[in-house]
């Protein structure tokens, strides 16, 4: 049974949703991914909202690009927290996504993240999966602590290197990867 | 029976929304006025839409502010063709209505006017009636002509009088009006 | 004869506005698609406006980018209702060509949709000609059913196989389709 | 000992929070209010973000305009869930602080609500503290319940008297309340 | 006969318009003044731009609202220089005025000045005709030395008196002229 | 001796600019061609704009990016009507430049253009020059019906031959241009 | 001798600068207080700026509303260094000169503070000269802890009294005030 | 020992910041360079800026993008002058940052200069060491003059080898450079 329930407005939107379902996995949180469109399978959209709480679903995150209304929709057929990741396409690159998610209208609220991040999403449904799972919050405390190690690493690395050396290792590593 | 519904998200839309109900009227066109939320009250929203071509709607004009999901929710369920109305409200003043209601994923569009200008969603349901109503596709081009003479009837009044006198009887028109 | 007059601003707005074409074709619609600027044609463009009620065009589509005047240009000269779809080019992206059309003034609406949507102008010009055409409004179902079907089952699809399956086999046709 | 910390950055964002806490008060979750700023006392606000949790605290809602990095100060040194609640002022009217919020780094989420849409951040709040609080949950439901009905009640009135009665009205009541 | 044709696209223009008029009459411009729509009188327009050649106007200041076509419309009838000035009015302040004037396609430009910068409008007029007219040049120039000797004396003014006494004086001017 | 001074802040303007001096040769219009910058040799730019008028210079274009401060600079220094042509480069761009040309304080205007749009810079300078030069004023009509008809040329074949014979001829001339 | 220079484009600005001469005025900086024009009155502005470092000015603040190149140009002629005031005004209400300086060109740079955000400038201007000024540098600390205090002490006030009393409170004082 | 700390939010704003180090080392001015976050390790940001004064730096610069509080954040616990830098990146390419930094509130300043523009920042370090470091200040005209003449002997090499040339010189470069 996923205590998440995932779902983009577009397959299209799943390269980017890739990076919620990653952290969600980290974190050993169990989701369902899957596919509806406000609009152009609205009942689906609306049954995966109005289920989601009898399926054990705690909190939903809703990826959209554009007009963005996904997670507001889901929001109208549910009192489960809704998610709203703004995704970057488009001639607006994510702006007309961001206004329709935080704008909604009073009464009716959407948790928005920022444009294209994915983490975030993901990361905002830990903290709040948190407020009750003990071990869930500390998982978190200790991502925070990787993330800060990690940066900190990096701070060190630079500051023995320089900036020239640094920027090379990062050059390569680009290579490699690409 | 209604030709045309008005369908506004918010009763705080209705003083604008006036300006699309007088075109109706001032065209003949039988209309259907009422409230309906695509977050607060999605169900009656959708019973709006599912029913609007069985109760005989041809157009339906659906005016709201900020997130402004409703034309594109109703459009998701009737085929009947949505006029998107964005109204003036809020700290961006209607923009993200703009974005949120022309921005439509591809399938399922909504015709957007511009913010507030509830006179030209009226005169669009007014042109697409006329596409096989004759009689008032005339009373449209009449309409037209009696626009066109005002505008020509004031510049002409402006040539005769000059700019200040004309300016001096707006005024006085509006502390009368005011 | 064409019901729908499709009019290009500039010959670089075609490879978008295949995609109205491609619609008006699947829904059987007759249609005419030639180029006319406001600025550069503005007779051409006029006289296009003024004989279309005879020439039998019941719906025009204009594509424009930048400043973006042709869809109220030909609004001006006629009654048959004008889609306007804003073309994304130059610095602006479309967001001047969207606020040119959409923010026409009170008397002469043009129906607005999103930047680059051109599939969305087709289909709710067949959406305003279903108005009285059972048979187009009935294709018009149709089309939305198969529409949410392809995404059900996309949606589905990824359920099965997982996101990282799903994303491999997109990848692939991508590939292919390059 | 209360449930949900909100934090204003200055006592002028102290109006819109208004309607936060009287949300809180009608759901009755217990809160404590106060005034930190992220740049002009940052220890106070490091203190009542990093004390949150052995406070008990639940939620934190942090209410910030223009630069507005209040609440991702918060939320870089707490692991509880905080809600970003962007006030309208100054020359950006808050699009700057709705940018501030969304736009957070990758690692450290802000649940961000609407420009001024004091009530949506109190209901989000709601809705994370009900995914365990059963009674909260079902507060909720009874809460959107009366919030359509008293949508569908002034849709049936809008119906019953016509939009002139209607508006005149609401005047009157606002010439009242005034 | 006029040098310059002063046309404004609505008479709620006609205010700002004003201080275009006065610098033309400071300057001894002969001008006439007019109203007419690019899209309710497109014909009256048309006929302004095709005449005003042979009328023996040498430029046309165009001034306009929100989606603000009356400068290229005119500029594409006619080869005399038309400058636009984008109106303030309506949600979007004149921003979609200054696109819609500024982003003409190439081969028909626009002279785009400020939003409501009336007196810019006019001192460009003047500064076109003065490539020719000696005397409008030297007037030109003798305007520019006054606006320096003004803006001096000023600041002598504020340097001598101090800011409080000079806001002071500021103050009770206003209120004399209020 | 040139009539135009088409003046860059930066030489990395001047593969824009082309576009601008193609059109004043195809016109026989004498230019000179230079780089000056507002804030990096202010004196130079002072210079040239002081003495333009005595060089014979009768219209100035001015192309900046950014900030984009020449073409304002230029204009406080002559009363040489000058052209602004808005860049577009940076993050934002070229909308900074667009503000910064347009939006000049009351007194000394800039007759701006649209983004990067070079060919209309020196359009609006023939016309300018066409207010006395008859000769040129008839090359611009000539230059316009040439436009006209390679559009309606362009729109003959479209019509001809179909959008995808169209299109497949573009792009196989593209490949040969490129 | 003033070691800091505050320049405005226009008397319209002083209003809002009067916050930084208040500022200034508080710390015992010795300042001078002016008009100067970039474009108006030109020749004024760069004397101010090229004999700024020998009139012993160590920082200047120059303040403007829309094109807003006046710092920019002080920057131009001058490398003391220049702090930017950008001026709430007109339809782009300060977002225009707010770019206009930051988006300086690489070379000459500008020191930009908040839209209107006068008391900043001044602190700014505090802060760089407490860079050699111990004395100046102490005065910014103190000035920092009495802001903290007085944050706190309403933050305290506000715990203790509660959300209605506090406004109230501020309610009262205003009506005093105003 | 490090006069001017230069912090980046995020190594992959390092390539940028390039440019400021440069300048720092063409100026001779002694400099470190590490990573801190706000939001990722702000217990390392707030001790970076604690300790900044008895380090003997004079002057901060920050970069970040999106929400970019770093700027800000350091400048809340020291009162040595921040210089904050925005860093093009995501859907809002780096307004989201210039927004973040300009618009502090009042009280803690952030000299801001423009997106990505790294070697404003520096200059401006420069500016502002040269309060009181005469050298560095006779360093920084010697900058300008030089940059002056580069800029003056690109101008008279356009004015001599022609725009066509003087292009495919350009081009040649890149090919050798690229």
């Amino acid at each position: 049974m996923a205590q998440v329930a995932v779902i983009v407005g577009s397959d299209s939107d799943l390269p980017v949703v890739k990076g919620t379902v990653e952290i969600l996995e980290e974190f050993g949180v169990a989701y369902e991914l899957t596919i509806a469109s406000a609009h152009r399978t609205p009942k689906r959209a609306m049954d995966l909202a109005m289920t989601a709480e009898e399926r054990g679903v705690d909190v939903i995150i809703a990826a959209a690009g554009a007009a963005a209304h996904l997670p507001g929709f889901l929001a109208a057929f549910t009192t489960v927290p809704v998610i709203g990741l703004p995704i970057r396409s488009g001639a607006l690159e994510g702006v007309d996504a961001l206004y329709s998610m935080a704008q909604m209208p009073s009464g009716i609220p959407v948790a928005t993240v920022g444009i294209n991040n994915a983490k975030n999403a993901a990361l905002l449904a830990v903290a709040i999966l948190g407020v009750v799972d003990e071990e869930l919050r500390t998982k978190l405390k200790e991502y925070r602590k990787r993330q800060a190690c990690a940066l900190n690493d990096r701070a060190v690395h630079l500051e023995e290197v320089g900036l020239r050396a640094y920027l090379a290792e990062k050059e390569k590593e680009k290579e490699k990867g690409g």
